[in-house]
């Protein structure tokens, strides 16, 4: 989608470290991490937000939610444990009209998570 | 499984504030609210986290990811915005060993998650 920050990383027209990358989804290292592991995961394609998840993109979704263990793992934390946060809208401070999950691990995640 | 307290829940042993259910799912009401709405939802079968799903039960993960909106929806915070928060393991702060998603709304939730 044009003027998408997160298509135009998928399109490699914006850098980004990746971690993993499947024909589905991409992972990439968060620009402003808040854990010593803090990486968002993505579908290739333009879903808006988690209100926008239907039958014809939860396949991708599940396919992301499915792989987030092995990118926990490959970026050492799922042995010590780590938190999937999803941002849905203004109050759940969602930042980019893209669907991300954000992956933090490295240290103790605080409660309540903001 | 004998000793989770999620799946007590599940058997009606342990009272709770059900928001949602259904034959797979079933959403309850957090007892120590973070948030003006903090719903959690689970798997009516026991998962123990994030890590442990699979091609077996990743679709009921499914299925609860795509009833996530309609639950948000229902608890008057799909257009003010949400936060979606799943812990794995020590340092996400996971406090029951039967996978659950926290969904907090009806404030702005702050960054970062914990």
């Amino acid at each position: 989608m044009e003027n998408c920050i997160f298509c135009k990383i998928v399109a490699g027209e914006i850098p980004s470290q990746k971690v993993y990358e499947d024909d589905t989804i991409l992972a990439f290292k968060d620009i402003d991490p808040k854990a010593p592991v803090h990486t968002i995961v993505i579908p290739k394609a333009h879903i808006a937000s988690l209100n926008e998840v239907d039958g014809d993109n939860l396949k991708d979704i599940a396919h992301l939610i499915s792989k987030i263990p092995q990118i926990a793992k490959e970026q050492g934390v799922d042995a010590s444990g780590y938190r999937v946060v999803n941002n849905i809208g203004r109050d759940g401070g969602q930042t980019v009209a893209h669907i991300h999950f954000h992956i933090l691990g490295g240290r103790a995640l605080q409660w309540p998570p903001g």
